[in-house]
């Protein structure tokens, strides 16, 4: 598998000088940020971005561990003959026309499959987008923007997509957002040979992947799937497209997946410890937030820190429908709340520090608050509300430390302007502490990780 | 009512000069958008923001119609007797210390609504952050910025809310993010005497607004509420807090509110029209798109409009879970999406048209696309998907002007990097077209609008 990713030599079948194909950006990928030998294949060309182009793979002299496929279908039985001929260990297969157009793409794949396995040549697609690796800065992918050399930071987390979108534009959007690193991205499209199962296991033992996420239509294997979930300690994070009849009837003619009675697999997900997610954005938040999210004890007592009391309760009702339970502050944590408290106010849970705030000043109630809710027995989780002008992200240090600490995961949910929660959220996320635009979708993250821990608790 | 928006006269309670006070803020915004006759109280001072400032209510010269009451709870019986001198026929209570901090304030509280009823004194709070008028640029609440002078653009949209932080920061924060315009902002608090009921009345009987949002933790007059709702085809949507036990215990302490059995409110919103939502994005994000789609048709065939394969699956799945069906496209449609799509894909909803942009562009293709599905008589409403560098508004001009015409209710999921969504989003709205950051928030807005149109249908 290491070969996909870190290849000796690369020929790029279909390369082009037209920055309109996709050929042009794979090669042009390429040369941002792998250092190793490059082989445009174009019989319409001498050169190409400055390197020798070959017009076809016999005419290139040396020997190729991997070949990015980009020209049509039916030309994929002869190039396997061919880079079998250069010893080539892998194909990526970006091109479409394969076993989601129907019986006679299902017969081409089928055959590609047989010929590639009779030469032991890997196949990682076919209707897929390849792969990214962050920290290698390797793009062995046609997505058409180089904005992967600014916006994509090494990072620990991994993907595996069914989805070209997830490994290309929505990502790119949610690497802007900050806070996320990347790791391995791998978009495997009809899977017909590397599929989902293989790669958790690759991501699984790769030591720079410590989250791993999943939008797959459908699970091939899916008893060594659960068993490999369940032999790792790094969360996994999977949304399964196609759950409704109409989502699977798309689902195959998308990537040919028969995508299965979700009901049993979301109850086998969350058995073997895999988060199952809903939403694309959910996919991402949550991939985001474990990646920030080191230990989680299972206790199931959540505080919520606030500056709105209808916040704070609109928080309560989110906590109550996923069966956490608003804990009950200890005697040690109502005295340290009033030492900032005004006289008249009995402090609860949630605990709404407005008043405080208006009698103490904002950063001297959150970090009073923060700390004493961290340290209270009681107090499993904080969910930790911030009006993005009000406070400084330093104030929260200590809570950052304390929540890998005693495995209390912490989720902040975050208003205000646009410039000032753009500031903060860095200042957050720097410290390891989770942001969410939503109150539900925080709840939900502290929900997911106390299941996951309760799960992983078991024998 | 009246009185409350558009005042003949206003006594600020509790000015100051200092700008880390509320009587400060509250005295300056009224300044900042009233054209009438103002009278700051407070004995301390001679003038104040360059008025003339009184020692005492009685030391005022005139009559006024409102005071807004910014001292501590104490005062207030007096108050209204010194008001009642100046024939005021309303008090906006901002200030906090009555019912909701228990028997003292409680008896408080009721002792002072007594007084206002026998002097004919309308009281509005205690315990809340007044109100704001975007059309006639009233801003009687002591949040404390001027950012409402840029960000509060008139509109069509008004709000009653039991959280001074949905009449405040978060508001200012919706607004900034665009597409909404406000009428009538009402934070109401402990809610002793004017309540949701009597400005829900209001608000329907306001020609300036056409949506109506509710955050709140009870309803006093539930019968009258349901009534009032039956009576109106403006959208009412309504967050309740306290669905919870713990919500419901917080809604006590926040605004002596007793919130009741949830599951009964649900039903009975829903079957009036009224439609529930869960969380505060949710119950912006749901008022911008309501105030943007005025007309409905109870049809469930939803047609999905995408880029990706992947998030129309997604799409599909929601749906599902929602009620609604992936209309299954008469041949009409087909025929014309097949003068786009490349000859070796069927067309099928969710509509995939990233083959067909490859071929020919995509603003043909999309403009194409949505033309077909709107007017296909098995669609009755249409999500789709964008990427924002893809296109531009303009070419779902058509798709916004036949949205409203054949009540297909449309929803845009949009994603992209932050520069060209935030400028594809102000074109589309500008449309009238709902953007969602989501898909299943996409889906759930679609899902509503659907609900209210069979309800309302009924006799």
């Amino acid at each position: 598998m290491e070969f996909f990713f870190n290849p000796d030599g690369v020929a790029v079948i279909g390369a082009t000088d037209n920055p309109f194909k996709g050929g042009y950006h794979i090669l042009n990928n390429i040369m941002g940020g792998y250092g190793g030998r490059i082989y445009p294949v174009n019989p319409r060309f001498q050169t190409l971005s400055g390197l020798p182009c070959y017009a076809s793979i016999d005419a290139i002299p040396d020997d190729f561990d991997l070949a990015i496929y980009f020209i049509p279908a039916h030309a994929l039985p002869e190039t396997i003959e061919q880079c079998a001929r250069k010893h080539a260990k892998g194909i990526i297969i970006e091109s479409a026309g394969f076993s989601e157009v129907g019986a006679q793409g299902q017969e081409l794949q089928r055959k590609c499959l047989e010929l590639a396995r009779r030469h032991g040549i890997r196949l990682w697609g076919p209707n897929c987008m390849g792969l990214l690796d962050g920290h290698r800065r390797h793009v062995f992918s046609f997505m058409y923007t180089d904005v992967w050399k600014t916006l994509m930071p090494p990072g620990n987390v991994s993907l595996i997509v069914q989805s070209g979108m997830l490994s290309a534009g929505f990502l790119l959007m949610m690497l802007e957002r900050g806070g996320v690193g990347v790791s391995k991205i791998c978009s495997i499209g009809n899977k017909c040979d590397i599929d989902e199962t293989e790669l958790l296991e690759f991501l699984i033992n790769d030591p720079l992947t410590e989250v791993i996420g999943l939008y797959v239509e459908s699970i091939t294997d899916g008893r060594r799937f659960l068993d490999l979930a369940r032999s790792t300690t790094k969360p996994i994070i999977a949304l399964k497209g196609g759950r409704s009849p109409a989502g699977a009837q798309a689902a195959l003619s998308h990537t040919a997946s028969l995508a299965g009675d979700f009901t049993v697999i979301e109850r086998a997900f969350i058995q073997a410890g895999v988060t199952p997610v809903y939403d694309l954005n959910e996919l991402m938040d949550f991939v985001r937030a474990f990646s920030m999210t080191r230990n989680v004890n299972p206790g199931n007592g959540a505080a919520v820190l606030t500056f709105s009391g209808g916040a704070g309760i609109v928080t309560a009702d989110f906590l109550h429908d996923r069966g956490l339970s608003c804990a009950e502050l200890s005697p040690a944590t109502r005295s340290e709340l009033k030492t900032v408290f005004p006289v008249w106010m009995e402090p609860s849970n949630p605990v709404d520090v407005w008043p405080a705030i208006e009698q103490s000043g904002p950063e001297k109630v959150y970090r009073t608050a923060a700390r004493a809710l961290m340290r209270d027995q009681h107090v499993d989780a904080l969910i930790i509300h911030i009006f993005a002008a009000l406070v400084k992200g330093e104030f929260l240090a200590e809570t950052a430390r304390l929540k890998d600490e005693l495995g209390k995961p912490v989720a902040v949910w975050l208003v205000g302007l646009r410039q000032p929660v753009h500031k903060l959220r860095a200042e957050l996320e720097e410290l390891d502490l989770p942001v969410f635009d939503e109150i539900g979708r925080a709840v939900s993250f502290i929900a997911s990780a106390k299941q996951r821990a309760r799960k992983r608790g078991m024998p």
